[in-house]
């Protein structure tokens, strides 16, 4: 598979989803900060996350190609519930391998949308071993959660998106898990507008991508621990590693305080409910700017925003404010 | 005063408050109802709530008739922060009496605007009461809460908005306490576009405009109480119950529980964070919608979204999600 994906795929992903996937809003929450901030609201996206963007990209083009069939996939709950979405849109039949520890909320979204959903350990390797199985036993189309042409090229009209509304964009932060989104968004950014920094953020207990650009290879962890729980995949993808190991300016890490911290300061001074893997972009904005930077226009991607009210409640009761 | 007032003086307040008032966005939340349902989001407004447009219009009329004047006012809070932070920017000083029981993130944004807080007792009579002394005492210009031509053509410039943006809409739902920001939006609204039906959402616990209407003229509660603190005014203001009886079609309340629900359903559902009183609005559509209703294309207008993180952490931790 070419890197990065081409211009010409992503465009005609953009084309693809059109219709399906909202344009979220850019929003402004300068007022708040001393420098200029803006929020891409993936929060209010079609299934609550990002993830519809790549998986509807790739669940379209195998509905085309094998009308009346079935896909599959693995997640720790977002892509699932894409996935689930997007194939009922297609109507296709969905079933998704999900850790035994997601969120019930993710669970319930994905079962609302119609998959079956399956539970297999809790790690992301668990879940994939399982998935390759079922797709083998039962003949279903494997949707995987980053690292495919598709599902890249889909994340990456996140990117096409920030630079059209904001031109002069000098920074854009970007949470990774897989490694898929920030994958999109570099390739569209770098390939259109270089001069634009693309940073991604990564859960300190769970940096699998920065470890990988260290060791100059794709490394797994042992474990990944963090509040993030859509952070938690235990290696990058070889293709979002080469993508992000050839387009990415920096990874930074965040650790679990200054995501609640975020999840925090999104409630309360943007008004807005995002899940903690969502918030780790602001997370790392608010600290870089708080030390020093050169970037006067930043954009913080905000993945997602599914979360249940209780748990956020309990963010929120042990936040700052 | 002309009632309604004019679309001549609310294109006026438009142009005055551009550049200083945030457009904000109308968001689709259609995918979680079984209606169209879009929210105007004035809980990303300027000092978080719709209050800076009216209030902006009318101090930036007094600063320029008495530059470096004083202005004073009396507030619950949200529009106590508008006149703080406008004077703020017009170069004037500020005073602004608040009840007692004002919730503590209230007066810490006036306070962080600049404003001098000044308490008296808890009912909107008796800080009027105390800000019309202290205005005569220390030469200050008074910027009432709702019952002004001025602020009310501020708070149209929210009815033009939704105009704009959503031709087609069929009913807006606005939360009502003194009756300013429904006043506005029913004189932009049934002046350009008289098919829309305008609706005002008391609570059941404070419903004067409700009774004012009953009796046929303007009726003073003995006592208002409901978990949505700025719709407590003990009566509706003279000039906005001449509009509300002229132009509004209908007065609806809703109970504390219903409130507490829209809360945890837009911050689960739409991921919004907003105050109770600005989700009367959607208590009221989400009801009215579940009985009968001929519309298709419902706006509720989110008032504002000034809640301390514990205060909307404990409305999540005792809702129904």
């Amino acid at each position: 598979m070419a890197v990065p994906v081409s211009l010409e795929i992503i465009g005609e992903a953009a084309r693809r989803i059109q219709g399906t996937v909202r344009r979220t809003p850019l929003l402004d929450v300068s007022e708040r900060t001393n420098f200029r901030l803006l929020l891409k609201c993936e929060n209010f996206q079609v299934t609550g996350s990002f993830k519809i963007r790549g998986a509807y990209n790739l669940v379209a083009q195998l509905a085309a190609e094998f009308p009346a069939s079935g896909v599959i996939t693995y997640s720790s709950g977002n892509h699932a519930q894409a996935v689930a979405y997007a194939a009922r849109r297609l109507g296709l039949s969905a079933v998704v391998v999900m850790p035994e520890t997601a969120p019930v909320v993710k669970v319930d979204g994905a079962r609302s949308y119609g998959a079956e959903v399956l539970f297999e350990g809790t790690t992301s390797d668990a879940r994939r071993i399982r998935a390759e199985s079922e797709a083998r036993s039962r003949g279903l189309h494997m949707v995987p959660p980053f690292d495919h042409q598709a599902i890249i090229a889909g994340q990456a009209t996140v990117g096409l998106e920030v630079l059209e509304e904001l031109p002069d964009v000098e920074a854009i932060y970007v949470p990774v898990g897989g490694g898929g989104l920030i994958s999109g968004v570099a390739a569209a950014v770098k390939q259109r507008q270089p001069s634009v920094r693309v940073v991604g953020v990564e859960p300190v207990g769970s940096a699998a991508m920065h470890a990988s650009l260290v060791r100059g290879e794709v490394v797994t962890l042992d474990q990944t621990q963090s509040v993030a729980d859509g952070l938690l995949p235990v290696r990058p993808g070889e293709l979002t590693f080469a993508h992000v190991s050839s387009l990415v300016d920096d990874i930074v890490v965040v650790d679990d305080e200054a995501i609640r911290a975020a999840v925090s300061w999104l409630a309360f001074s943007a008004k807005l409910v995002v899940e903690p893997s969502g918030a780790v972009s602001v997370a790392a904005a608010l600290a870089s700017r708080s030390s020093s930077s050169e970037e006067s226009q930043i954009v913080a991607v905000l993945s997602g925003g599914n979360i249940s009210s209780k748990s956020f409640a309990s963010f929120l009761m042990n936040g700052p404010k």
